[in-house]
């Protein structure tokens, strides 16, 4: 196989261990020297490659590259960008080939979610639509763990870390302050479609009684009567009541609590609000104190108590990426097998692209109490090992050293440029 | 000196150190047992004194007692109830020697901030005002960081710690997004009067141009266009704008950003939803896609990312309150003292308690830069020490194992209740 350069991109929203995957790309690409040239990231993304705005990693340490293995977000920069049908856009995917070309690209290293999954099987198929070889390997990605076919996602396990942890810290609060104070509590957590974060919630609570008492999920119908009954009565039962609200939840009609009405660049209703909203709810109809909190952000970049096991996943997926590639695979996703033992644990398995591009997984319902209001035994079978270990970082003056990259550009070949 | 029992309490808010001061005052009294029979608590604070629902620390473990040291909340239950002055509410006095008679109680360790130095100051003269002998020290404890006297307060270092770094991790989220998605990022975090937290979100800035871009504090009039054009001058030079807005952020005249109209039971303003409130006013101005989060009570219980030298203050200041008691103090308030070398260090001294009760420290005005958006080099050589050390907790399948206490009640002695 002749020596190819690769070119590998974030993609969607950012994690707290994305940069871990990219690690494992770049450090097992490193040790593979004979096929693999340069490592070339895009910046931003693939508008990178669009706008042949290309990082050489190469210009980066040792030390910095293994920096990433600890450091949140993306180090190369990402962007919500779908690219459309080859039909509907062809120019971008002929502007690909001609950035790919000139920089001698053969190898696509794609990481991001569902949406990203669909860009990658496209270019996966550029050998066969436009006659450019490449191949084209999906690093799973996403917070919403909403990717079929892997076990589950990396990012998703330290945000649930996050999620579980916050849930029970802010739940000692209440319960401490409930006799005068704060008798119920909302977090709102992200989850668009799906609630696994919210679920995650559930880890929290080791006994009956405990917190969370309320989560909202989107795939159960809101009932606005059942909510508040359930309130008024953890609150008489408990002195208080935790709610752990995925941003997702909706009604039975599909209207989401906190639509907005804007979209995202994918089409996709922008929310934000849910809080406060279930909060007014609740006053209104109980005159409870309340008290709220929207992680927004802080959930998904809090590398500061990522979980070991979710770090480990992604490094594993980067490196296999390479290898898959390096093996002649095309069009695929490595992806993590859980094992069928009783104790807890994984391996990586591949998934075929055309089977993940656009399909997202669910809840099993049966992670889910009866009641809706819950997660059961299955579902904290499954999360439970996500969250394990703490992957911290190191510190210097009481914060944590995050690496910043150089991200030096490699020189344009292409005088053309392109309008994104 | 005759043996006496001692009455411990919390008071107001809880922070993620309150339980370290518990930690303080009970095993330093447990080594004087000559001196202080039982550690009586108040279940649910000063209320629990008057209902006379006093836990008995003693049937709490070595280990239980140590674990307190990780644990954040209130173990005992916290309460925000302010003694009215003895013209206004004399029968509450009247109760409380009741009940410290009932139980031998000779010493008073009030665990809180302004308004519970208060409390406390009015404990101290009991002596004088109704004849009954009793030595009140206060240890002090607020997020707000606005007690005088005192070099910092324990609970303070930790949601510094906490803010500065969820900050430095969301603005790396952003700025790895911001090319083709969210620019605006807008952090809420407490603080009501004084801007000692939202300050704190300075330190996670390294050099010029990185997060956080605007702070707000109330100690400056907002000023609608000149915050509009600072968010646009940032997003145009860096790409994104991070505001960490103090929930205390108001107008020149005194209003608050975030005035509900509502009042808690000390008739301070509540406040809540600053973020959404700026982000609406970001969009409708410059038309940036934002994003906003609001801590709320995960700042203050983030026991997971606690300040060790927050944990150590905190602990060294109950262990000082036992201490002075038993060298015959009263209305005292041990406080932290700040060395005077280049290198941080620190040491307990001694407050006057009615130079303290009532009282508001604000942020200096040197602190903050002349913009009004930042903070000084001054401000960073301050707040920086507070946030150092990384006093972790031990986890257990993944989470925190925090502290559950027995909280048993010592059985009633009086046969009349008390209406509270």
């Amino acid at each position: 196989m002749p020596r190819k350069n690769a070119f590998y991109a974030q993609s969607g929203g950012v994690t707290a261990v994305i940069n871990a995957s990219a690690c494992g790309v770049i450090e097992t690409a490193r040790k593979h020297r004979g096929q693999i040239g340069k490592v070339l990231a895009g910046r931003n993304g693939i508008i990178g490659a669009l706008r042949e705005e290309l990082i050489d990693t190469g210009k980066e340490s040792k030390a910095a590259i293994r920096g990433l293995l600890t450091t949140p977000s993306g180090a190369f920069g990402s962007c919500r960008h779908k690219l459309k049908s080859l039909q509907e856009n062809r120019a971008e995917y002929e502007r690909l080939i001609e950035v790919f070309r000139a920089h001698d690209i053969g190898y696509f290293f794609y990481n991001g979610g569902g949406d990203s999954a669909d860009t990658c099987l496209k270019v996966s198929q550029l050998s066969e639509t436009l006659g450019y070889p490449i191949q084209a390997i999906h690093v799973p990605k996403t917070i919403d763990n909403d990717l079929p076919l892997t076990d589950n996602c990396p990012g998703f396990g330290s945000v649930a870390k996050y999620v579980a942890i916050s849930t029970r810290e802010a739940a000692l609060d209440v319960a401490s302050m409930c006799e005068t104070s704060t008798k119920v509590f909302i977090l709102e957590v992200m989850g668009r479609h799906a609630g696994w974060i919210a679920a995650a919630a559930g880890l929290a609570a080791e006994k009956e009684g405990d917190a969370p008492h309320i989560i909202l999920f989107p795939e159960i119908a809101f009932d606005r009567d059942r909510f508040i009954a359930r309130v008024q009565r953890t609150v008489k039962r408990h002195g208080y009541c935790v709610i752990v609200a995925s941003e997702g939840a909706q009604y039975a009609d599909g209207r989401f609590l906190a639509e907005s009405g804007l979209k995202d660049a994918f089409g996709h209703s922008q929310l934000g609000g849910l809080a406060p909203q279930l909060a007014q709810m609740v006053k209104d109809a109980t005159g409870f104190k309340y008290h709220w909190a929207v992680a927004d952000y802080l959930q998904r970049s809090a590398r500061h108590i990522a979980s070991q096991t979710d770090v480990d996943q992604a490094y594993a997926l980067g490196e296999a990426a390479v290898e898959l590639a390096l093996k002649g695979h095309n069009a695929i996703m490595p992806c993590i097998v859980r094992g069928k033992g009783k104790r807890y644990s994984w391996s990586i398995g591949e998934a075929a692209l055309d089977q993940v591009a656009n399909v997202e997984k669910k809840m099993p319902r049966s992670y889910i109490t009866r009641d809706g209001f819950g997660i059961t035994e299955a579902g904290r079978a499954y999360l439970a090992p996500l969250i394990r270990g703490e992957a911290y970082p190191t510190y210097r003056n009481g914060l944590p050293r995050y690496t910043r990259l150089k991200n030096e550009l490699v020189p344009k070949k292409l005088k053309k440029r392109f309008a994104i």
